[in-house]
């Protein structure tokens, strides 16, 4: 590697560098010092592969950068709170160029932005793998959790999942994608993957839940987390009624997959799933007695993939 | 890998398993919840990567543990700060027994409740090299920066530094410990290195400086990190006085190393370097006008190590 550390943490600082009166020691000293007026916080971290969660060839650094931050920010978001600050920890090959640690930079930056989040830290250091963890930090009135779902509450959920696990398959398996119609779906699926857009105003909009979850694991992977005390019954009929079902079951008919386990087990989608009374979102099943998830109206079990071996 | 990732955080729940009224929501959600009273809160984060920041072969994972967990404390300290929680993100490459992953968790766990700290969350992942990734959290009334040194303040450090860089020369060199006399110098340096004990009351003791930073990059490199605004004067005649000099001036001539480049280039030792009037700690300088900082006494520039190239 051409610079050094100092060099490095000089060129991000002037990305990371909008002022706000939050943040009252950046980028710099031994910590970073922010306001925190709300007497309670919430904190999230994330840690991201190369090789495992993204690939150089498959993704753009910016778009890596956007991927990892939506993911640590949706987690902020699905606790009904309000992510305010970020610190990135990054291990880098010494292969890098700066123009790509900088364009990694940017994207982190951009999806912050977007929420109106502050990079105030970091670390930088050498490894044989790029690594990047992020810890978000973030004001909360009162969480919503997991579990707590009630008998008799809807189940909705913000977006159809299952198009970033079909930008990944669609890599995966080296689709010709220019035989796929209509296009628009092999853009939707392959920008999913690479940059997922996260609909964090429909997070906000599900503040009354009584419980919510990001489904980032795959849906019934992530209900079966949440259905501990009570049951998740999610029916496939409701599924199809969504205005994308029709486009994401095309494409998987199109290059031999099967749409279920996109939908119900592909992973990476962000969409917020929650359970409570008159919830905006899309309606996708009910909460009865019981415990654990069941998936009406599918035959097969779908598969989906885990990082974690 | 014989067990799954829930398998793992179920066992490592059960360490980090400490109840405590500051914390709301613990490990097992989308995001931890904590009470922030103080409405000044302070975050640090720091990434270890094995080969780079630690060895197997040369640390137990209690030790590695611990390690990763001062060096994260000592920075919130150092901003006069009170860390309270701290999430972890580790890389796993699938060849480490449960065993082997619990005390790991318990070095970090050991260290944390030295502190009353609380482990709240965390991330596993799968990754070609161990990686930890820390970010702790605290609660913070009036930062001490690094820059805010006064011309006429007196230097002050809580520790000789210097162990951890003899212990690692010993390791790395191989040096044939069984010569070296007195033992305990080797136990010292070599215990400094694997898990270095961190004086954290020394540093509290220091909350009245003007300035303050954990010398954790080395001496001279983190002296010239605080010497912007003022100059920093660090004399050997100061630092030939402290009660460990003669030992480790004593262990760097029996393995032909050159004590200076221990003591003021030699990294992790998380001694606190504080600027000011009336301070506890022991004096090794003064600060003067200009910038940058002065090794008086001292013929030869010291060498230190760095981990980024």
């Amino acid at each position: 590697m051409e610079f050094s550390e100092s060099e490095v943490i000089a060129e991000l600082s002037k990305i990371f560098s909008r002022h706000d009166p939050r943040v009252l020691v950046g980028i710099g000293d031994d910590a970073a010092v922010f306001t925190s007026p709300l007497q309670k916080s919430v904190i999230t971290t994330d840690m991201a592969v190369e090789g495992v969660h993204f690939r150089r060839e498959w993704s753009t650094p910016d778009e890596i950068g956007q991927k990892i931050t939506a993911a640590n920010l949706a987690d902020v978001y699905a606790m009904g709170a309000t992510p305010e600050h970020l610190v990135v920890a990054i291990s880098l090959t010494g292969h890098e160029s700066m123009v790509w640690i900088k364009e990694l930079a940017r994207g982190i930056e951009m999806e912050a932005r977007s929420c109106d989040v502050l990079v105030i830290g970091g670390d930088i250091v050498r490894g044989p793998v790029i690594t990047i963890s992020m810890t978000a930090i973030g004001q909360i009135d009162e969480p919503i959790l997991r579990s707590g779902a009630h008998v008799g509450d809807k189940l909705v959920i913000t977006n159809l999942p299952g198009w970033s696990a079909a930008g990944l398959y669609l890599l995966q398996h080296k689709i010709n994608v220019s035989a796929i119609s209509p296009a628009r779906c092999v853009e939707r699926a392959l920008a999913q993957f690479r940059a997922p857009s996260v609909s964090y105003p429909a997070a906000i909009s599900l503040r009354g839940a009584h419980a919510m979850c990001d489904v980032s694991d795959g849906l019934l992977i992530q209900a079966g987390a949440m259905a501990t005390k009570t049951k998740f019954v999610i029916k496939s009929d409701l599924l199809r009624l969504h205005p994308d079902f029709a486009d994401l079951t095309g494409l998987a008919a199109q290059v031999g997959a099967d749409v279920w386990d996109w939908i119900a087990a592909g992973g990476e989608d962000h969409a917020f799933l929650a359970a409570g009374i008159d919830l905006p979102g899309f309606e996708i099943g009910e909460v009865v007695q019981g415990t654990g998830v069941e998936l009406q109206g599918v035959e097969k079990t779908p598969k989906g993939f885990t990082h974690f071996i």
